[in-house]
């Protein structure tokens, strides 16, 4: 095996495989990155059993071949090698690879790829096409909510429903729930599966690119995969039954307030100061002629007060939360100002960005003392 | 108690006390920032009882009195307040100190300050002033050298040789040593003593300013004090003899060899992705025909190997070193070359930089098989 190759080239579609090397693998061989070489393509594939990602490279292949190297230092020793081009060689006798670039040489030990799982291509039965940029808004606008307790899966994961026009992400930690809806236009049918939050956040990773391209994903039963550039990404569904969300959100609400969404972020961030210290993390909120007044309070530490102009359609409320909710949403609206929603002081609240109705945010209040 | 000031000054004033606060306090009470109003100043105070940090800022004063606050939430609260002016009033019977930014208004509970151990000025017997980028480079250049190993308190500072017009910063872990001297204008005599490297490096973060300004320090026989703008700093010395270390620098040696920074930092940092995998960091360096050939082996992994050329003026000689020893030193040489001195695989190294004088470290190769 050898060939020369683009370091940069190189160096990406190793970091991209990377987010599938476990980092306490169940095998040795799963800590590494395996490399075929052949038809002047090189391509690369990683994974932890859970999640595979291939990615493909042009390269000038002298000898074609394949081998698996140790993930964390071929990244390494890649990313520091001077040249722009990379002479790669295996030597079959000594089970080494040799890395030349200008006038480095490094050699590393190497397995055999025989070992290795082989990613193979999911045999789907259904599939479409969304733009990156669309995907990215379904996964950036709905992950934050999802739970980290492996105790219940379903949780963990995002629910994906296509409906042939609509696409819809949801997700929820039984506190609070996030859905994000888009419109599709190449999908027949209906079909619903919960994907793991942590492969979308890595897929959110590797989409981040200037140019808005197509993402090709195919799914059966228990498995999916996102296929976009010279990257391919497997993933196994989560089994379950994901809560019925519509029963979650309130068909109306007696109050609605119009807030300008730097201003009260930045409130709640100062709020947090005090609040975070509690053991609920509780920031309570008075909504009254035309002001809301946000206060938290630790005996042991000190109180927060602190009122902006809030534009209130409805009766007034007083209500409270868990700061973190709040301020994690606030994080992805990109709206100037927008709306909350409230019928009383125990009933869930929502959030909605103005003139932008594809997103709604349910947020269950904190029962407080009094109450 | 009660005072206006500017946001920013209070801010800047308290993370530069803050650097006393201990994050394991043997006390509550020095978990606090102590602050004195009166005069229009506020005076701000840390201490650990090992450092301790006076700072002062103008306020409008219109009560005087003196307070302890939570160093962690004051500074915290301050950096997130809304305005550019702080009104901090005291409320003596409820023990709360109010603290209102535009619509912001936090309390904080409070810590008597009679519990507070003021700090005291230092009774000095000897004081010199240095500008503060000469102090800079006297700290920026030995620190690094120290060890952290409290066993051996004398080498987790750095010795302070003043002899009239000559100042002498020294560090050593006993396996290398960093020296840099600079001139004095204003001192007479000779003393010595042995600073915690730990303050020092406070120091050094504390006096980045664009503008050279003078720094008055002041000692006795176990405790120093630096100052300069409105602030204070006092620490203890270190106890105990540092080794004579006129007799760890060789008097000449067989071979010079003359590198390019650059080139030789790039080389070394490569070389460490193996050698830092190794018990020992092991490079070895290779000098003959006007090159270097850096080499670090690890049987489990595998090897790098690289040349770049030398300027060598003397016998061709192998030696091997703790890569992190160079590198280290690597990353203070500012000149776009720079000398290593050898005389043979066993005896101390000096690295020095090109056209000038006023720094050497010194390092003790590393015994490798065969040798």
């Amino acid at each position: 095996m050898k060939f020369i190759c683009q370091k940069n080239d190189l160096l990406q579609a190793i970091q991209t495989v990377s987010k599938a090397v476990s980092s306490k693998p169940q095998n040795p061989i799963l800590s590494g990155i395996y490399i075929k070489a052949e038809n002047n393509t090189l391509e690369l594939q990683a994974t932890d059993y859970e999640i595979g990602i291939i990615s493909k490279i042009e390269a000038e292949v002298s000898e074609p071949g394949n081998i698996v190297l140790s993930g964390r230092y071929i990244q390494e020793v890649i990313r520091k090698l001077p040249g722009v081009t990379v002479e790669f060689e295996y030597d079959r006798q000594e089970k080494i690879s040799h890395i030349r670039s200008n006038r480095s040489h490094f050699t590393l030990l190497s397995m055999s790829a025989d070992d290795f799982p082989i990613i193979k291509k999911l045999e789907a039965n259904k599939s479409f096409t969304i733009m990156d940029n669309v995907l990215q808004e379904l996964i950036g606008r709905t992950t934050f909510a999802c739970s980290n307790e492996e105790a219940r899966p379903v949780f963990t994961g995002c629910l994906l429903e296509l409906n042939y026009a609509s696409v819809v992400m949801v997700s929820t930690d039984t506190k609070r729930l996030a859905i994000q809806s888009k419109v599709l236009e190449d999908f027949e049918g209906q079909s619903k599966m919960i994907i793991p939050s942590k492969i979308l956040n890595e897929i959110h990773k590797l989409l981040s690119s200037d140019m808005p391209r197509p993402v090709n994903i195919s799914f059966n039963s228990n498995q999916i995969s996102f296929e976009f550039d010279n990257t391919y990404i497997s993933s196994r569904l989560i089994d379950g039954q994901f809560p019925d969300y519509h029963r979650v959100v309130p068909n109306d609400f007696g109050t609605r307030i119009k807030l300008n969404t730097e201003e009260f972020r930045s409130v709640v961030d100062r709020t947090a100061l005090i609040s975070r210290t509690n053991d609920y993390n509780v920031a309570t909120m008075e909504f009254a002629n035309g002001m809301v007044r946000i206060t938290s309070d630790n005996p042991e530490i000190g109180n927060s007060d602190e009122s902006i102009a809030a534009e209130i359609d409805g009766d007034d409320i007083v209500i409270s939360f868990n700061a973190d909710f709040v301020s994690d949403v606030l994080k992805i609206i990109n709206t100037k100002e927008f709306y909350m929603s409230l019928n009383n002081s125990l009933s869930p609240a929502a959030i909605r960005m103005l003139d932008d109705e594809s997103f709604t945010y349910i947020i269950t209040p904190v029962r407080t003392p009094g109450q």
